[in-house]
């Protein structure tokens, strides 16, 4: 066997026994490799049982049944060294742990029919608030299906509210999207969410630190969040209220040094305030639509919007003098030539000669011999 | 005659003969004083006629009997130099020129019982969309009556939409308010405004550059919106559409090296648009209220918010090993206590006593010798 394939069954192990995203363990396999860890363990417990349990576990483990078991489930193991495996996530050894998860998880389990490098080449995790308003949902589903058009895949956490919106805006415009669970892949959470999982796992992918057969746990919410994060380019923030989830994905964004972008809403919608507050602390940037993600995580120059971005109004079209005989049409009460004409500092001759021209351009009306700007003139 | 009044008689002719903002008028009053600058232009229309209509205006001044006038109206005019008149207006001297207006105004046309230099000690603008959404008017009331209610006064332009509900909020809260016209402050704009714009001249204060009687013009608007960024710290964008003059405001505060904010909405309102470009460019702090206004403009650390700014949840009073159970607590299916304890990494003991501990607190809940968390224990 391989160092490689014997590297990947010592993983299996560790993923078992070890928690997502564990200091002391991501650290260590990151140093030395996980066949020395493993074997530092095993020689461990012979020496002190220093914890019965992890014995107990370290001499049961059969990871290659493990692997076996999973692939019947159509589930399979990802490792460092692979070529599915996604280099961005080993940005995540150089992040600051959070909640004292950190690091390069040891492995991913993986279901579904995509190459996840290949996948998360070009993805963008857009993840929010469980609680979300129809309007959160609505722009999730918009942004999303922007981004999958633009040959981006969607990276959410399959929850409620936001995560689902972003995925089926997703696949709603036959797009790809990878749903990253904090349980196991061959589970569901939560349980009503099991139809849009499967669906995720027959045409994107389910993709979990977490192996088969795990419950969802507060740890495994925040290590998975630091995955969503280490996966994308940049991660969008739709609605989250204060201390959300969804702003600890922020947090492993912005400790990877990527792009959070927070989608504003009202100032009287509790959904909203910790986006608002991300926003506020400069650390998203604001973004309306999927454009602005584009230009945000795209190569330098590919999405870049045009500024401004409305169509030229009537009044850029005219001439410097046009121009100025037009700001000196009164709003309200009609006047004469003569007194526009003082107004705008031009002899009263030329001024009627403008105002006529001015008069087809809708911006100025005419009425018994006096002048003033049109509703749609009006500055 | 004192040399102060003379200047001052200068400049109600300058006022009157020149428009608002205008470039050369106020860069040469600056450079010169308005009783040079009025004696140059007297001796170029005797020499040369450049423009009879200037010159018979210069000819029919009378400005000590315009002052009379404006004050049987109750108005006076004040200029630099007068007690009343407010310094932070004359940092528009060193502000490059928009839509080619600019500088320090040669006079302000004022209306009210407060006195100017005073009222805008403490003060802010709250500016915004004239076709605001009853949410944009809203919110504008609400800060504004914050802003109101702590002492500061409140400066808009008694438009329609964002401007009347700054204004009503501040009066609301019994607070001090400013409404900066673009026409004289004889005369209301819009015409339905009469009443709010006599209120204020009742009980606040309505100022202008430009001399009683004038129409409002573009110039005029533009002009005037330099004057509301001028006495103000600050302004505050509540609503404004893609290049609505609430920007021009924003611009003028911008150029003053003043705090620029905006107040968030639907990123599918168009009203809320403008504000969500000035952010995004950073040109705009984003707030959310009266409070984050008041920390934005007020004296370092006078306003400073507590962060976080909700009260802790429980889990925050958890010592290291309750949470350390908590967080191996599954969601949704209830497991043994066992279990629960090799994730912690703890004896299972120990484990089921801290599991006691955190029944109490209504995190987790027992079933039959097994364990989950709550609803608001959930991550």
């Amino acid at each position: 066997m391989s160092v490689h394939e014997r590297e990947r069954l010592a993983r299996v192990v560790l993923s078992r026994v070890g928690e997502p995203g564990e200091l002391r363990l991501t650290g260590l396999v990151a140093e030395l490799g996980a066949i020395a860890v493993l074997a530092a363990l095993e020689e461990q417990c012979d020496l002190g049982g220093l914890r019965d349990d992890l014995a107990e576990r370290l001499r049961t483990a059969d990871p290659a049944l493990e692997l076996e078991r999973a692939a019947n489930l159509g589930i399979r193991f990802v490792v460092p060294g692979d070529a599915e495996w996604p280099g961005a996530l080993d940005d995540l050894a150089h992040v600051p742990a959070l909640h004292e998860r950190g690091g390069v998880p040891v492995g991913l389990w993986v279901k579904g029919p995509l190459q996840l490098a290949e996948a998360v080449e070009q993805a963008v995790a857009v993840v929010g608030s469980r609680s979300a308003t129809s309007y959160g949902a609505d722009v999730a589903a918009d942004i999303s299906a922007r981004l999958a058009s633009s040959d981006y895949t969607v990276i959410s956490g399959a929850a409620f509210g936001i995560d689902q919106a972003a995925h089926r805006g997703a696949l709603a415009s036959r797009g790809r999207t990878i749903a990253v669970l904090a349980c196991g892949v061959d589970r569901a959470y939560p349980a009503t969410h099991k139809n849009l999982i499967d669906y995720i796992g027959d045409c994107g992918l389910v993709v979990s630190e977490a192996p088969p057969g795990c419950a969802p746990t507060r740890i495994r919410f925040l290590a998975r969040n630091r995955v969503i994060a280490g996966l994308a380019r940049g991660t969008v923030v739709v609605e989250a209220a204060v201390r959300s989830g969804a702003l600890n994905t922020a947090n492993w964004c912005a400790g990877l040094g990527r792009t959070v972008m927070g989608v504003p809403g009202p100032v009287t919608s509790a959904p909203s305030a910790g986006v608002h507050q991300l926003i506020r602390a400069r650390d998203a940037l604001l973004v309306t639509n999927g454009d602005e993600v584009l230009e945000a995580v795209g190569p330098a120059g590919t999405f870049a919007l045009a500024d401004p971005r409305q169509p030229p109004r009537r009044r850029d079209l005219l001439t410097g003098q046009q121009r100025q005989v037009l700001d000196a049409v009164p709003v309200r009460h009609a006047v004469d030539p003569e007194r526009i004409a003082r107004t705008a500092g031009l002899r009263p001759a030329r001024a009627r000669a403008i105002l006529s021209q001015l008069l087809e351009t809708g911006l100025v009306e005419h009425c018994g011999g006096t002048w003033r700007l049109t509703e749609e003139g009006e500055p």
